[in-house]
């Protein structure tokens, strides 16, 4: 598939410089680009690529000057308008149509108009697929279960029951929407299930990635709000409510009932406890370990970073001598205000 | 389905108070409940709640005093109680009776009385399945493997073979039990697979989360004990005992070949190196790296709680420079020994 | 099966000492091991069991001295040679050979001699097996993906599109290999999907856990070395390469368009950020973040290991109050100084 420079650039609300008539039939890097593709630079950083790259055309910021003669989209958010024109040339894996006779369908299910359903696909009872959803094998969507439009579903997903899940949501292999939250009670020594009979929505636009666990409610559901979007092997735990188009990238946990509010961004492998709010727009650093609410448009860290072994040994031994660290440094102050070397009057003993 | 309170309280061995020919017909959050629902108060905290709930019957401490009239379950512990009422209206999503013809079964398996084996179901040569065991499309069980009465298994699941799994086990979506232990020995810079042949013990009344995966032991178990509760994404290796009781939240690590006693609560995300042990009744904060064994009854915590990022990155700046701090300190606590302006002999330097 | 000490040297290159005719026809450990079993001793701190053991055969190094008669084999390498052995008497499970009628292969599928296709599993359009492949049910392989020689796929394994794996890999359940890498651009508050079209490469010799994810590259590839062993639940983002023989621990992460070394091993529950590279024979310690690049052997660690709870809590309220801390010792070394009872001239305060 090739296209015009022209074109792109109405395709995608640009405009351009250079040679409109320039064909394209793909996209690269801008080191290894040739004539037939588009680059892309957003970050100034690489900015010396640009001269040496053999791109048929670059998109770059409308801000650049100073660059050799060439053909480029012009944009406000280069970075953008790159998705944008990947998109255009994303070709997408072809499954074959309609509903395959290998596949198991219970009773009262409804499938849409320009569906794929794969052989080894499970559909339970009174699930609902809607228009040009695809599902690949080994999926398994239980009763009542609904499937919005242009959803697409990769192999070896499990869906139980009574999960709602929106219009063009993607959901990588291996996840698993719906199963029962972590719900126990103890008398004596022994833990009691308490049944998980809530829902879980997922909302229009998300994406989960792949080994993503998302735990029904207890009562009410779990719900992923739009635009959202989950890296793998995420954890979420039931009765949780994450707000649009935030994202949460790979390992993180999100523990019981907390509420996460909307743009926000949870950097690996955090986790958080239960019961919190992360107010929008606020920011968590990777590995951090978040305990508390923090209003919106927080920027939170946990993260300890590592060092070469030995300076890491030293400083942690040192760690557990801190508490009476302090000590020894209050006695010195007190010895010295003693003395008269000191001014009396509190020091800072606070946290900074 | 509808129950009078009093047949539930007979049921679960509770006293009540008030109108015990109140029907009620499912479970609900004091806030919602209507008339129709049974609710609980657990956690004093919310008692406000009770006031305005519309709930027919609520099951409350029986040390509750001060409330309004009503109809109440009595309850010694009441989330215990909340749990078996939850439990009695629990209506379990029905599966397909029998053996479908669209599993496959090898040679020599067995299967129990009442079982619903779903399509797309492998089981391999020599299994041998139990009584009323429900299993969800695409499980695999392989060879030997034995399933106990009454377990529930979810779609997506493998079991190895040579796994015994007991009674009553609940068994979540893409939870992999009896992969191969991690096992290398190198030699040059090649590592030599260690064949793992031992097998995977899971106990009564176990419960695995989902995406769990519990590794095959080298020569002989790794075992899970009874009543054991592990949540999702947690990872046990090889050659790895848990007691009974134990809860696992999510996430969490255990490293080959460590001993984890009885009635062990982790937390979320907390790792804990291998061929250590970990005494009955422990609990371990979540986000902890355990590096050594402890005691029966120890409560540990190796958790550093996220703050603002301008904090955190001052403290983390700060904590590389600690032990030339201490240096700094034992430097001025010897001034002012020399000096006379200070006691003599020895100030506490050691770990506090 | 049983192969006499003499037999079993002559196959792994050992010599031997004591009985040659020996018969063996398993492996167990020293503490259990009878007549008919084969032992090891690698590590000298469990020398006493030698002499309790009434294992029929034990490894031993060959600078072993003072040790009671008996039939060893003597190795340089005493781990490794049990791994040959363990090797030996290692009899893999069956599964039924050939292509089960119960497989779907889409058209132009190729599949070598000897192989193995379980029921259930999906070969898109393309896909290329070698000869002597072993591809479990439940398991999804992707459009023109190839797998290579003597390699081994366990249940619920989804290889996507355009992936290559290597010769004798091992690919344990629920993994994922070739799921999108998590790549958007952000314009407002929304995320837009930029197509992840690149592949993912698996080396020959490799090994990967259950529950692995490794994303596919964003044009290019990603890539994991020959020999490399990934543990369960490891997460590979995006443009990731790894070198050869490295061992990646449970649960370890690495973010987008980092490059491993060869020869490095990342312990359990590890993080690792973008864009950076870590040197050939590095050794990052377990729970550890590492932010920043890292020579070729270096050893690394962010470990914070767990203590009992209140020694923990105290440590951590100390933590906090760090910066202030040093700013307390820096008024206390200025007093002293402007009393002249301390030199002049800078202290270290700079990180140790």
């Amino acid at each position: 598939m090739a296209l015009s420079v022209h074109h792109i650039a109405e395709k995608v609300g640009c405009s351009f410089r250079g040679d409109g008539e320039t064909l394209i039939s793909g996209i690269a890097p801008l080191e290894t680009a040739q004539a037939k593709h588009i680059s892309f630079l957003a970050n100034p950083k690489y900015a010396r690529l640009l001269d040496q790259s053999a791109a048929g055309c670059i998109i770059i910021s409308e801000n650049l000057t100073a660059i050799k003669p060439g053909t480029y989209l012009l944009a406000r958010n280069p970075y953008y308008i790159f998705a944008l024109v990947s998109q255009l040339f994303y070709q997408p894996v072809s499954t074959p149509d309609g509903i395959s006779p290998d596949a198991v369908l219970e009773e009262e299910v409804q499938i849409g108009n320009d569906c794929s359903i794969s052989p080894f696909v499970y559909l339970a009872r009174g699930a609902r697929i809607g228009d040009r959803v695809t599902v690949y094998p080994h999926v398994y969507i239980g009763q009542n279960s609904i499937v919005g439009d242009g959803t697409l579903i990769y192999p070896n997903v499990t869906i139980r029951e009574n999960v709602t899940i929106g219009k063009r949501v993607i959901i990588h292999s291996s996840t698993v929407i719906g199963s029962d939250g972590y719900g126990f009670a103890q008398e004596g020594e022994r833990h009691y299930k308490i049944p998980q009979t809530g829902e879980v929505i997922i909302e229009d636009d998300v994406e989960l990635g792949a080994g993503v666990t998302i735990d029904r409610g207890t009562l009410g559901p779990t719900r992923i709000g739009r635009g959202t979007k989950c890296d793998n092997q995420v954890h979420i735990a039931h009765n949780v409510t994450v707000g649009d188009n935030s994202l949460l990238i790979a390992q993180v946990g999100i523990s019981g009932s907390s509420k996460i509010g909307k743009s926000v961004t949870i950097a690996g492998q955090s986790g958080l406890v239960g019961h919190i709010t992360i107010g929008d727009r606020t920011i968590i650093a990777a590995a951090s370990s978040v305990t508390k609410s923090f209003p919106a448009g927080s920027m939170i860290s946990g993260l300890i970073p590592a060092r070469d072994h030995k300076k890491a040994k030293r400083t942690i031994a040192s760690l557990f001598r801190l508490p009476n660290l302090i000590n020894r440094v209050n006695s010195l102050e007190k010895i010295l205000k003693d003395k008269g070397l000191m001014n009396s009057g509190p020091t800072k003993t606070h946290e900074d």
